[in-house]
């Protein structure tokens, strides 16, 4: 990453953390809520947010929930375990092999085909989604999202997957910001070194998926997005064409996953279009 | 209803389907897909959504997923295949009970307490939206929403279950206005003449559950909506204050399922927020 980018890519890691428990703090409350759930991968992003959540309310009004698959890594449930330690938070390990397995037994016989390892993959991650919800409801919790802000952008995740939340205090970070605060809040060790996976498969890595790194994904994004340079501009400047277009390709065809369902607009006013804000109806 | 309520709420039937049909077509090439795949319960928001599909694409690009549970009622089913008789459209049942009973199962030991019927018809309604999706991988297709405005502003339905699609054609009208257009269509008289039910537990039906009926919600809705009359102003009007108060607080309190997760803010342009729509990256 050039010098210049990686200066303007620097956070000050104390006042975010500050802004970030404020945040959470006043959006449940706001929910009417007074307490929070999410899901605890052993990776950075969900490390990060159980750190935060656990400095906004305190260790009793968190709970992290860890949901492995019979495929996932057992390195993945250990470096969540040592977070769950760490902060002394209650948490549950729900494993998602059942309802999954159960799912696809069934689905690829009536379809006649075996499920590709993507399917599965999305399948999985909105197991998770399931079970994040279902067990707020039991806690009268609210659900964090711990997608970051290159993920979104790229689109690398699953709709109504993982990147389903009520409210997701790292979702303006960029990749290279999680690893700032996790190093400020202290994330362990291990987490801080491993490569970022989504672990849905054996041997994968987000990197290796993507077809660059976390670190030139961030510097691109952070031109086209947040200093509003075009491509051409970008390339002009002298980054790989194939890069470029690759990263702003995957924004603009995964926009979709970033906004809610398209209604067909035959009304004055119609909901996720122009009824988005309620008036204050005095209530 | 009001006579001169009811009379701006009546749609002109072909022109809505020719609106509706010409939607699908533009938004699903838009997307780059040339087929269509949507749960149909047997209800008759489902059914309307079937047969705009199938006038929009033709028989043979639209798929219809009956998703029973082990407790619906027989009659959902066929009324739901009634629907792809008639249509002559591929269809496929796939069955809820094992992955959900796995489910809780699991959760109901590890929690220690029975899930409540709202919680057990949550997960079978983001057990259908997980079916949906992962077939629709399959496919090829774009998961079509069912729900209607009246269920969308009441908040009415599952987050990330049965409100989450990729495109939703009958999302701008009233209960009272698919009503008219089932009609038009030739949706099946069995569906057209019962209650509207989710179908979730036994005897659910969606009125008992809300509190009052739909010709009462949207002659409501459609005042305090579309007409931006206050919930003063239409107990002036002679409206029960009960009734217009438990209205307007469920559209105020149920605001959070018709948006995207909250994010925090903390740089120049944040997804969801001020990154909405792209500009032209000329790709």
């Amino acid at each position: 990453m050039r010098a210049s980018i990686a200066r303007r890519l620097q956070i000050n890691a104390a006042l975010t953390t500050d802004t970030l428990t404020a945040f959470l703090r006043e959006e449940v409350e706001k929910a009417g809520f007074d307490r929070v759930i999410f899901g605890l991968s052993g990776g950075i992003d969900s490390a990060v947010v159980a750190y935060l959540a656990t400095r906004a309310f305190g260790p009793k009004r968190v709970r992290a929930v860890m949901m492995p698959y019979r495929t996932s890594h057992p390195s993945s449930l250990a470096d969540a375990r040592a977070v769950v330690a760490a902060l002394g938070i209650p948490s549950v390990v729900i494993d998602i092999t059942g309802p999954v397995d159960a799912y696809f037994k069934q689905v690829d016989e009536v379809l006649g085909v075996a499920a590709s390892p993507l399917r599965r993959g999305n399948r999985m991650a909105r197991e998770r989604m399931c079970t994040l919800f279902d067990l707020s409801a039991h806690d009268q919790a609210l659900v964090l999202g711990t997608s970051n802000k290159t993920e979104l952008l790229l689109g690398y995740g699953t709709q109504f997957g993982d990147l389903a939340s009520a409210i997701n205090p790292i979702g303006d970070l960029y990749k290279c910001q999680v690893r700032q605060l996790a190093r400020y809040l202290g994330v362990p060790q291990p987490i801080l070194d491993k490569p970022p996976s989504a672990d849905l498969w054996a041997d994968q890595t987000d990197e290796k998926e993507l077809g660059f790194t976390y670190d030139e994904a961030d510097e691109v994004l952070f031109q086209l997005v947040d200093l509003r340079l075009s491509p051409d501009e970008l390339i002009a400047d002298g980054y790989p064409p194939a890069l470029v277009t690759a990263i702003a390709r995957r924004v603009q065809r995964n926009q979709y996953k970033r906004r809610t369902p398209v209604i067909a607009k035959v009304s004055g006013r119609t909901v996720g279009l122009d009824f988005r804000y309620l008036r204050d109806w005095g209530l």
